[in-house]
């Protein structure tokens, strides 16, 4: 096995931002030539598949800027500082679409996107979910519309490019896995 | 349904790089108020699910700068200026494993990081794997290990957070769902 590990030369830190950093490395390449490398650092994030007492799955319609169009999403929210994930989870859960659950596990973690970015998104299951009286006003400042759908609607959604983005996938494919394997 | 959309008011342009690009826009939100949104711009990448003729999975181990160690995920890479998806999957296979294969199909494509990139990447499944004999040759300058695994040690290695990341994950449990229904 070929030894694969970069060594850091020199950072430069470009870009400090509300939610992201970016910092350009200089690294020393395994046959040790240098190479440049663009990173994105940010807090990490969680995302919730949040299943109801009749089977359906709650998601949200979100504009994301990034695409300059919405998609609908399983909730998700970065970590604040020091926050642990599976209270952010809870948090986020509640905020984006004014549901609390009863019961609430953790599934996967993983990275977005490694080839330029830290961000660690972890996921969670809840279940026991109960739609709190003031959701409502909980929503005024989340501009996100709340959608239920079932597993046959969201494998639709993605058929349609509306479900557009990894980890919401990845949770409607968790969804299929499981009832195939009923 | 609420109406979603942000109106761009300012673009800054604060990094433009090899890979990435990074700007500010100042956004006017729904209830008029504005906001800052730090948007990274990927050129988006490929990623392929390369099953060799007995049922193993292709993957590569490579040291990923963002995280600071090295990962086992599917072949991918980046899509070069004007480069078709399908086109860009056969090179980077060719190119990081030595394979070629007698085919390949989309399977579908997402958005890795909604929230503050536009990085699309699009999922493909290889087979009719066939080793080119100057696969040694080819692999000097990429710095992977090829490893092929079987599906129940794909899992394993997700468990053990050896593959850590969305688009591998998402691929693992598409094998998964694909035995189940069987």
């Amino acid at each position: 096995m070929k030894s694969l590990e970069e060594k850091t030369l020199h950072t430069e830190q470009i870009f400090s931002g509300r939610v992201i950093s970016l910092q350009v490395e200089e690294v020393e390449l395994p046959n040790g030539k240098t190479s440049k490398r663009e990173i994105i650092k940010h807090p990490g994030a969680v995302a919730v598949i949040a299943i109801t007492d009749d089977e359906k799955i709650v998601m949200v319609e979100q504009y994301r800027k990034a695409l300059e169009r919405t998609i609908i999403e399983i909730p998700a929210g970065k970590l604040e500082k020091d926050e642990e994930p599976k209270g952010c989870a809870i948090r986020e859960l509640e905020e984006e679409t004014g549901y609390e659950c009863q019961n609430i596990d953790w599934l996967i973690s993983f990275y977005t996107s490694p080839g330029f970015a830290d961000e660690l998104v972890h996921l969670y299951v809840a279940t026991g979910l109960k739609k709190k009286i003031d959701a409502a006003a909980l929503d005024e400042d989340e501009f996100v519309n709340v959608v239920e759908v079932s597993l046959g609607e969201a494998v639709e959604l993605m058929k349609d490019q509306k479900i557009y983005d990894a980890k919401t996938a990845f949770a409607v494919q968790y969804l299929q896995l499981k009832d195939a394997l009923k």
